[in-house]
């Protein structure tokens, strides 16, 4: 019975962030409370409504800070995600889970980083943390051969994926297109007015051979998002349409690790995703077909096609086929990150993904899907679904 | 209505841990592990039933090497309550709101630690930490003028405590005296058979003067407990009694840090915990009169005196004479900490109070109350009342 009772009970009644840069010039608390801030004003609510809060374990801001800065009365609920981008979606479940249960009613899940003027997120890391959340055992096996960036962890699975189903660095060139596509028509994206050619990928340099290169890579951001969750009842009273919740599960299968797969018998498959599609999918009500779009965590663009086959979109090595064939652009039967992604419009750890698949729901992105009902996400360690209330 | 679908709808149904130490000799992965497996045992379940894992955001003992030691096979849910032994209780939150909600069936809650033979938890900070969850704003305008261990931290409230109300530290020395008599008769505890009189607490040393002496202190301790919670349904079919989670909230309220309340209007009253109080005995049915024992987190003994009166189990100022008069002995209105507390059982960061208050519930403590049916616990941030199946 997992993940059911969450079905519909929760949803996102307001969305903020901050503007996308480099360079924010101002602290992480700063940006929370300023994403935070015009998320409440987005729905009409106030700080005093607020009784509960929810990031991710490695998010640098303060629970106490945040309600100093915010003006918070009293705070009933408050929670951190394990691990990073994975546990992303994470937040949406927790949120769901504390407003389903009746532990807090208006909770704001948020993400703030400064990843690329502050500690560069991509960066190598060639000490083994002493610290939590860091996936300390399993990097002791990683480190010493090299293996030292997000997009070496990555390329070990790509690697085995590209060799398995025949998949090039060209097919995923046709997925970083179509979203850099999306991200020239999205004024909050990095790359806002600068679409790319498959060649302009082609010609950009390899970060891990024969996997990625440059262009495959998400970008270094700096900035905040927020949401607000609360019941779908009380959503329905306030200032915009509510993204109903109406499934939401985490995922973390044995031998997995933090953020890869290198110990699962299959390394090209995403056997985690396989089974948050499971839980998504066998356990809720909404099925497949009716998606109408679906924001992919796509730190490394190899991810974007290992998500697509591990939720059942399409085939096992099907990909590079249903991309090529149009499936992932704003016609065709499964738009992705639309926002332009992680790729395209920046990197606040996948919680981004969140605001483009609300306001999808509301209508009102700037690459808008015609009669879309239901949004899929997905971070690969963690999932929902939302749907238009 | 935040809180009020908790209640009743989850239960601890297993309780498990390792001995008490000063030197566990080995790892804290280890010890939970131990801890857990030892929970498992206690109600009949198995490591593949587990599909969710809540433990502190300040524990070292990583999700990903939980999964893999103990056996885990799907996770579907996993997070961390923010901070620390304030937090403690939080663990029964996240843990029943994910039963409740149906985000997981089988939560894992757990805390290990070496916290003597590791890094010494009641050592000084000097050093203002760049880390998440440090406190490290609050921290800074302590730090500098010396208060630079939890004890001197307490201290700056219970100084104010003890003048308002004309407390002496042989007051908490009476507080002393009662726990580790329950800690002379728990085998499990590190004060087994070592009972103190006032006049061993009044020679020991001054730790912080006037407020707290060496016996003042919860120890440091190696060690690790787990608790198991599921739906109150499903634990009726194990192998205990279940502990229903009757009620269960966290609590942070405006300009409260992670730790102390030195920024609140009155230093002499713990406003959080009041805040606390309000939502269990104000939200939920059980009222004060019908707890049988409570649970209250001593780090330091003022802490105990100091909750005993914002929860309202007696006046402002009166907790030195209702300890006085015998009330929180075995025989009293309300026995405390029966395990021995955190001063004379040992330190897991307050978790260990839980499993205490589990054993209680079920009749077999070392220093079992005569019909008891419910149990309060406080870890001043975060609480719970749990009654008999």
């Amino acid at each position: 019975m997992s993940g059911i009772g969450l079905a519909g009970a929760a949803a996102i009644a307001g969305i903020g962030q901050t503007e996308f840069s480099k360079q924010s010039g101002r602290s992480e608390t700063q940006l929370a409370a300023e994403a935070i801030r015009d998320a409440l004003a987005d729905c009409g609510l106030v700080a005093a409504d607020v009784d509960g809060l929810v990031s991710y374990t490695i998010d640098k801001v303060e629970e106490v800070d945040l309600v100093r800065s915010i003006g918070i009365q009293e705070l009933g609920f408050s929670s951190r995600v394990p691990y990073g981008g994975g546990g992303s979606m994470g937040v949406l479940v927790h949120a769901a889970a504390a407003v389903a249960s009746g532990a807090a009613d208006v909770v704001v899940g948020y993400r703030a980083l400064n990843a690329r003027s502050g500690s560069r997120f991509g960066g190598a890391k060639t000490q083994l943390s002493g610290h939590t959340h860091s996936g300390t055992a399993s990097s002791a096996f990683c480190v010493p051969m090299g293996v030292i960036t997000p997009a070496t962890w990555m390329s070990l699975n790509a690697n085995r994926y590209f060799h398995r189903f025949g998949v090039t660095n060209e097919d995923c060139g046709r997925a970083v297109v179509a979203t850099r596509r999306y991200a020239a028509n999205n004024p909050a994206a990095w790359y806002y007015q600068r679409p790319i050619t498959l060649d302009d990928h082609q010609n950009s340099r390899w970060i891990i051979e024969p996997t990625m290169r440059l262009l495959d890579c998400c970008q270094e951001t700096d900035g905040a998002v927020a949401v607000i969750v609360t019941t779908t009842e009380r959503a329905r009273d306030l200032r915009q349409a509510p993204a109903v919740i109406e499934a939401a599960a985490m995922s973390a299968i044995f031998e997995s690790e933090v953020a890869t797969d290198h110990y699962r018998p299959d390394l090209s498959v995403m056997d985690t995703t396989v089974h948050l599609g499971r839980k998504l999918f066998g356990e809720f009500e909404v099925p497949r077909e009716a998606i109408g779009a679906a924001m992919i965590y796509d730190a490394f663009s190899p991810l974007l096609l290992m998500q697509l086959e591990a939720l059942g979109f399409c085939g096992l090595g099907e990909a590079k086929d249903f991309i090529a064939d149009g499936n992932i652009d704003i016609d065709g039967r499964l738009p992705v990150n639309t926002n332009g992604g992680l790729i395209g419009e920046g990197y606040i750890h996948g919680l981004n993904l969140v605001l483009e698949a609300v306001r999808q729901l509301r209508g009102v992105s700037y690459n808008q899907v015609r009669d879309i009902e239901h949004v899929l996400l997905t971070s690969s360690r963690g999932g929902a679904i939302l749907g238009a209330g």
